[in-house]
């Protein structure tokens, strides 16, 4: 699917809740983090963090990829995943809709 | 230098304050980490994080080497770092601790 295939208005709903979902992930690894923080008692807690830090770190940099041509999957992993709700993407075209929601079940 | 020219004395002494270092060095990582954790805002401020124990874990595991052909080395960096001081190795004989001395000026 190409940007050309997305109106203005549909770009702005994404992009809203494309930022929405970044936002609360970044949010909920900011409180784990500064949870497991605060209960370092020895070198390996500090290393199973390091770890930790690491998994999320490549994970997220792989998630948040804003390219239309991805974009639907992109959805449909965030809604399975609990950081957007499918009806945060109403006013994007039906097709659109029932593709991500059939994504997000698979 | 090899294992026959330490004593049990000297291997005590060594072995009592190797621990020491490791454990304030242990100490004072994790204090730093829950502090730095502690004003975590953003997810760059995460990763900055990760970054530091990235570099610390590096430097850990190959520091602490506990073997008798690197340790004056080992003493002389844990000197200069502060983690020991060079009176916590008295009872080492004159030779090894004006050795240890000598490389924690270096």
């Amino acid at each position: 699917m190409s940007e050309a295939e997305w109106t203005d208005i549909e770009k702005k709903i994404a992009r809203t809740a494309f930022n929405q979902a970044y936002d609360r992930e970044v949010e909920a690894l900011l409180k784990q983090v500064r949870e497991q923080a605060s209960t370092l008692v020895e070198l390996s807690d500090l290393w199973r963090l390091h770890d930790f830090l690491s998994a999320r770190r490549y994970e997220f940099e792989g998630k948040y990829d804003y390219q239309y041509s991805v974009l639907l999957f992109v959805f449909a992993g965030l809604i399975k995943e609990g950081w957007i709700d499918l009806n945060e993407l109403d006013g994007l075209d039906k097709d659109k809709l029932s593709k991500v929601a059939a994504l997000a079940r698979m």
